[in-house]
């Protein structure tokens, strides 16, 4: 099987859209910015589903369900809100198409809404509409609640998984009866994103607070966890907001406190999305195709069979399905790739395309000899080990390979992370390696959009665990209190 | 705690309005026709997902995720399809908001989209176009795709879960090399869907298929499973289509067979929605609220301990943490409804609203006896029982339940299934106690169609198992070769 991806060190851009291409985890459709997720990549999606909704349970949330649809109206009640989703919105005007005689199908302009329709960006505004009526009294308080939905911005440089028009997300939207219970929220739900980045997808993040410029239209506070990819650029792979009592005075969600006062609740909102997928690709994947951290592959252990008669076919067989049978008891997912249309060498190839954590090839003189050849993907290494006991030696391996995959990706970011302590050094790390560069700032707007401009660094957060040290911003010489994270970033 | 719900007698879809908002199922929400599902609502349609999702990877599906957004161009491919459909379509024809200098929000007219496009009511146009990309050879068949999605019919009567603007769905679509596989499928799916109504919902179905006139849009056969509710009204609980090879010939999706011979392919799809709540309230409740069967039911043992003091409460709790880890090792689904703000007699009513298949009520005396209170929802009836051995007891107690809510409702139906053979009699039983009615039908559209006119019955399904059966139609007198099932339906 040829695959003939570009590779990273030629076109690290082309090699990621050809890579999710090739190895069929999403596509472009025929709406503009939309793409398709196909099973293959859908299935890595929804084991990043069931994690994170078992973790969303574990700390006490519960699911439901709002519209689709936002009355413009509703959308424009909290000003920075609408000011920062407005120009990107899509909007249902009318609710009927008809035949116009001549067999064409046109909008049918005699069934116009009274009032536009925007499809959510995000929920804030209908949930907080619709908690008006669930909260009268604190013993009504915290609501915690997760929406697993699909959300549309009108992007206009779309990128599959990355940044298209429609993406999968879930965000949580919770309601308190203090400020100090909604920041707590905040923090907690920020620690579940960054435990779920590095112990599952594999990739070490930093917890930050987004400044003011980069916050969530809306939040008083914005915390994100960052990631590094490998070609220097940052992702931001989850945010989690303080959102204040912001939507609650926009929408008059009042409640009476223990001591009998009637106050405005405090809101919290918080959502990782499809583009954890595009995290997940660009960490880790190599110039043979995907590497998946082992905890969410679709397939953990492909066994490959190389025989020449039926006979070796069958023995072949026997064996492959007692492991099978062990390993399935020890929650791991096997495909058994006997396909006779495709020789072994194919097998492998596209295997290895689609990032399977392990692969056993097992034939005749393998049977012969009690062995198999056991292949890792992230380290693209094979070696032969003995039947006996196979199973407990995968399960193992497979423990390897998900630590080996985290701690690569640490290695680079480590190596990828430089304070500096000019512009000029700023600069040439930015145009050189990338990476996160953590340097003084001196807390302005002003200066951080300069800086965009000039250089597209945008300061990705600051870090909750920074230091307070006595600095001078790189930019201007100003005098700054501790350091910031800036980066290029997707 | 008083419920207040209006009986079934008196109005039996006042009773049904009111049970789904006061048991916190779902309310309507502030954009008409769209419903929000709250969390104990959510919580149910979640297992119903979680059981049917492995129901259908068990059948060798795979999900996937296609666009929200469908071109009015691709809507329109399929003549049929567009014409069943284009008088209920949500359209978006700008992608853009902007202030109008004022300050008011409207819609930015230099951002309207050049082809508009339809929220999708049902994604087969948008999946056969994606098809077509998928397919070349007999190889790459079948296609065996599901997709969890919202979708948006412009309703304009609409009763929450029954009949809404958006509602939440999965919609099968498959691919075939062969009319037979096709066909095979179709039926394959509808025994999913009648075996998880009975077995799971607890709710008996009728199998059958449409007749023409009631057909999907763009279907060459429609199968349905048929419901009864308890005022005597049908519900149609999932269909099944099979859709020959139009939708592959709209949108030119071809395959190369075996032979070498270029041909269409052969498609499939089939769904069930959050409609299913509608069919799992009615078919079971009662004037004191929900009856949740055991296997969907999000909490299926309540224990409300009674005490006056501490040390009572001690001695309960204890008991009470053994009992559920017991039960937990088993699967079940247990809250301890402890809080002090509520007396025991409002947590019943509470739970009993709420449809809880078992409550356990343990007390000061109990812990003396060695006994525990065990309250049934189903028949309303409760009993002493052994603290000894309890967690088995509620085990088996789930399954009776389960089992019971099945023949209650299977009692009901078969009290309400008439075979007539007079118009006279037909409209004696519609208006009577209503229910299925079997009878013979002249096989004509124009009789179906005055037959709806004149009672308001429409044929529910060509029952699969029907006898062939020489008759003669009790609307025309024209001959008939089966009985057909007429009922009212929702």
């Amino acid at each position: 099987m040829s695959k003939g991806i570009t590779s990273r060190a030629e076109d690290y851009s082309q090699w990621y859209n050809e890579l999710v291409i090739k190895a069929d985890l999403a596509e472009n459709s025929a709406v503009r910015g939309c793409m398709v997720i196909k099973p293959y990549g859908y299935a890595i999606w929804e084991r990043m589903q069931a994690i994170l909704d078992k973790r969303f349970k574990e700390t006490g949330h519960s699911n439901a369900y709002f519209p689709l649809f936002i009355p413009k109206s509703f959308f424009s009640k909290e000003a920075a809100h609408v000011e920062g989703f407005a120009t990107e919105c899509a909007v249902v005007t009318h609710y009927r198409l008809k035949n116009d005689g001549t067999g064409k199908i046109v909008v049918d302009e005699d069934a116009k809404l009274e009032e536009e329709l925007i499809v959510r960006p995000t929920s804030e505004t209908i949930i907080w509409n619709t908690y008006r009526g669930w909260i009268e009294s604190y013993r009504d308080l915290p609501i915690l609640v997760n929406q697993w939905a699909n959300v549309v911005r009108w992007e206009m440089r779309t990128r599959l998984f990355l940044r298209t028009a429609e993406f999968l997300w879930q965000e949580g939207h919770t309601a308190h009866a203090t400020r100090e219970e909604a920041i707590e929220e905040t923090e907690r739900m920020l620690d579940v994103y960054a435990e779920f980045a590095e112990k599952i997808l594999a990739v070490p993040v930093v917890r930050g607070r987004k400044t003011e410029n980069e916050r969530f239209a809306g939040a008083l506070d914005t915390y994100c966890i960052e990631a590094l990819m490998q070609d220097g650029k940052a992702l931001q792979a989850g945010t989690s907001h303080f959102l204040g009592q912001n939507f609650a005075k926009a929408f008059d969600v009042k409640f009476t406190s223990k001591e009998g006062k009637l106050e405005h609740v405090w809101a919290t909102s918080w959502g990782v999305s499809t583009r954890l997928m595009g995290a997940l690709i660009m960490a880790h994947s190599d110039d043979q195709g995907l590497v998946l951290p082992p905890k969410l592959a679709p397939i953990q252990v492909v066994i490959v069979p190389i025989f020449k008669t039926e006979e070796e076919k069958a023995q072949i067989d026997a064996f492959v399905n007692q492991l099978t049978n062990e390993l399935r008891v020890n929650d791991i997912s096997v495909k058994y790739d006997d396909r006779d249309t495709q020789r072994p060498g194919f097998k492998f190839a596209e295997w290895e395309l689609k990032g399977v954590p392990v692969r056993v090839a097992v034939g005749a003189r393998d049977m012969q000899n009690g062995t198999v050849e056991l292949a890792r993907r992230d380290t693209q290494t094979k070696e032969t080990v003995a039947q006996e006991g196979l199973a407990g030696t995968i399960v193992q391996l497979l423990d390897t390979i998900q630590e080996n995959i985290y701690q690569k990706a640490l290695n680079f970011r480590t190596s990828h992370f430089t304070e500096v302590n000019s512009y000029d050094e700023f600069k040439e790390v930015l145009e050189g390696k990338g990476g996160f560069i953590s340097c003084h700032w001196d807390g302005t707007t002003e200066t951080e959009k300069r800086v965009k401009e000039e250089t597209k660094a945008t300061i990705r957060c600051i870090p909750l665990d920074a230091k307070e040290e006595e600095g001078i911003c790189v930019f201007t010489g100003k005098p700054s209190s501790r350091r910031v994270l800036f980066a290029k970033a997707y």
